[in-house]
């Protein structure tokens, strides 16, 4: 398990001018890599709020996707898995205020004309644009205001995606957007945006998310990547314990770059490591804007008898709503984690479990280690708590991100009406 | 699947005086059955709420108990769950304000202590005395305190249960009892009392319950009961998806009705139906005294393809955070329920979904059915929510109550502190 705060932060010069060996953090979202453009626009599927974006490809791309692992899938997830299959594809087009979920065979069909407008308008197969929705659930598309806004969007395409990474928000408070050199030759670079709030929890491919690159990646390798990437980052996020019918992670690698294809596994390692660190940094946004959220914790078990207790365990801790509400109070109520860790379904000695928070022992052999309550309560007040738990039962370890659980998720959520 | 709301209302007289053959509710809570007693005080473990309670039978009676299956496991479950295996029991002492979770080989002298002192006392076997104890995990119990206060509990004993029933409470709103004739020969009765109003979750013989009958019962056979009675109460609510490291139902049967020993399958059923009326009643009001709740909501799944599988989907969508705030917001957000119903883990098919609020349909093969939405408002707004699911792909069947989740949830658990 590599550490999720490990990440090097060195700054390399923007996508376009960065050095053939550069590698580290650059400039910019998912227009860093060359040869991508994007789009936001309002189009009026939401009163006011931006709500279209687009993100396409100067050339034909490889396209990698995942998807919600809810049974209950929104038409744009289904028409993009299929689309998402062929391995090729030119462009995303994306909504906000609307998730053209549980709509029948209209949403179907209010998907396919989405991607075939903006086809169209780009002068592409219909087959090569992807969609992707995001908001209410159970309301059609509005296709007049559709109809109206993809010419528009088309022409606003240009090499900044601020407008677009605004337009697919919905309850974020700010917009999420990374990019990283990989330090292959060429220069290539990985750029993503992402939005997401609520509705946040592991194994789903979790919120939208959209990368990019300009390196040469084959449909299959870029799809492993993608997988690997997101398994180590939008899925070890939780800020609500809720999945989604619409969340999807895109990924479309141009080649533009100009460098040899991506096909040593030294290559490939350099971007997924790219590609991994990006997806993270977005996810850990995420987390930071759940709905509401003042600080978000780490949760790390280790010692567990397997990597899937691990998570099984490191989930029930990051999920409990009494440890999340113990996170706002800043409270270092360990008995709330070892509650939560019990029921985790896992066989476990509850007298081996050693927690720390922030490095502060609170408990060893099961119980309470007399730690300074002065220092527990500065270590559960910190920006990030670090809630590391050893069950020392085995080799087993994972670690996820979670979020505090404050009133304003609660008004936020009673008041959000349909 | 029994209608959860189809239990008789039919009052007959109070437990002493029930004639042999009636049967329905009666006054009292676990001194109505014949032979029992009860006290509760202060003795100090908490500033001045009451803090120690006792029942307490006349005559060597049956015993039966179920605990949580958390793995983290309090002192006072561990001991009982020991002393419970003899199947033969006087007294329980319950104690709130501290749970004696976490807290070692010295929890455990500590259960034993509190029995043993309770025992002599009472002048009974320390082997006759379970505990039970509810509060903040990982503080020691003060053995000080309870020592001067056994004594004084056990001069407090009589034959209302309501200082017992106010003293096991812990952040509840209001004290939960009932009682309900058997209708067997001898007129025996089951009384009950509990508490609980967070960390609740199926599945772990949630909250503390105790039953008490006159009935003559065998162990083996009281136990069968008790499970039943379990499994259709306290395994079928939830309030905030925790699992307490404390839950345990007791259930003490006397025989000082003087009526035969309950050994016929129809006077088992007899008696069994009155117990899982009493827990039923009782798991009900912890629901509607959920931490902040102001209503409750029976979420029930038909057509699953299993028992199981109906239970997983109930059980997520009552949990589902984003349901519980439409249901605090009275908004018939059937897009929530969807999504949750579709991240249960079972396979389903979306399009054959049907979903009812209050009877009304907001869901017909998967999507919107244009239901009145007035109507729909109105049916969400209810005290008691009734939210039916159709799967439409078998005959597996559940059900299960929830509560709605406010700021006040939040607020008191944020603030709860170490």
């Amino acid at each position: 398990m590599k550490d999720p705060t490990a990440e090097s932060d060195a700054v390399a010069p923007g996508g376009d001018t960065a050095a053939p060996a550069a590698c580290g953090w650059v400039e910019g979202s998912v227009c860093a890599p060359r040869g991508f453009r994007a789009a936001g626009i309002h189009c009026g599927i939401r009163r006011s709020h931006p709500d279209l974006a687009l993100l396409a490809s100067e050339a034909p791309a490889s396209v990698a996707a995942t998807f919600t692992t809810n049974r209950v899938q929104a038409a744009p997830v289904r028409y993009s898995r299929r689309a998402a299959r062929r391995g090729r594809g030119r462009a995303v087009v994306v909504n906000s205020g609307v998730a053209n979920a549980c709509t029948g065979e209209r949403g179907m069909e209010d998907a396919r004309e989405t991607a075939r407008l903006a086809a169209r308008a780009l002068g592409v197969p219909r087959e090569e644009v992807l969609v992707a929705s995001t908001g209410l659930i159970g309301e059609p598309l509005p296709m007049d205001a559709v109809r109206r806004g993809v010419p528009r969007l088309v022409e606003a395409l240009g090499p900044s995606a601020d407008d677009a990474s605004r337009a697919i928000l919905t309850t974020d408070r700010f917009t999420k957007t990374a990019a990283r050199a990989t330090g292959l030759p060429g220069g290539p670079v990985v750029g993503g945006m992402a939005k997401g709030a609520g509705m946040i929890h592991p194994r789903m491919a979790t919120t939208l998310g959209f990368l990019t690159t300009d390196a040469a990646v084959e449909p299959g390798l870029l799809s492993e990547i993608l997988q690997a990437a997101v398994d180590d980052s939008f899925n070890r996020i939780t800020v609500d314990g809720e999945t989604s019918t619409n969340d999807a992670v895109f990924f479309l690698a141009n080649g533009r770059a100009g460098g040899p294809p991506v096909s040593t596994d030294a290559a490939a390692g350099r971007l997924a490591e790219a590609a991994t660190s990006v997806a993270r940094r977005l996810a850990r946004m995420v987390v930071e804007d759940g709905e509401g959220a003042e600080r978000i914790a780490r949760v790390r078990v280790t010692g567990a008898p397997g990597e899937g207790a691990a998570r099984a365990v490191a989930e029930r801790v990051a999920r409990s709503l009494l440890v999340k509400t113990a996170l706002r109070g800043g409270d270092p109520n360990w008995g709330r984690i070892m509650a939560a860790l019990g029921s985790a379904g896992v066989e476990l000695d509850p007298d081996r479990v050693e927690v720390r928070i922030g490095g502060v022992t609170v408990v060893r052999g099961g119980r309470g280690a007399g730690a300074d309550p002065s220092a527990a309560r500065e270590a559960m007040g910190a920006d990030e708590v670090e809630i590391d738990v050893d069950l020392a039962s085995g080799e087993g370890e994972h670690w996820i991100w979670t979020s505090d659980l404050g009133e304003e998720y609660v008004h936020e959520n009673t008041r959000y009406t349909t």
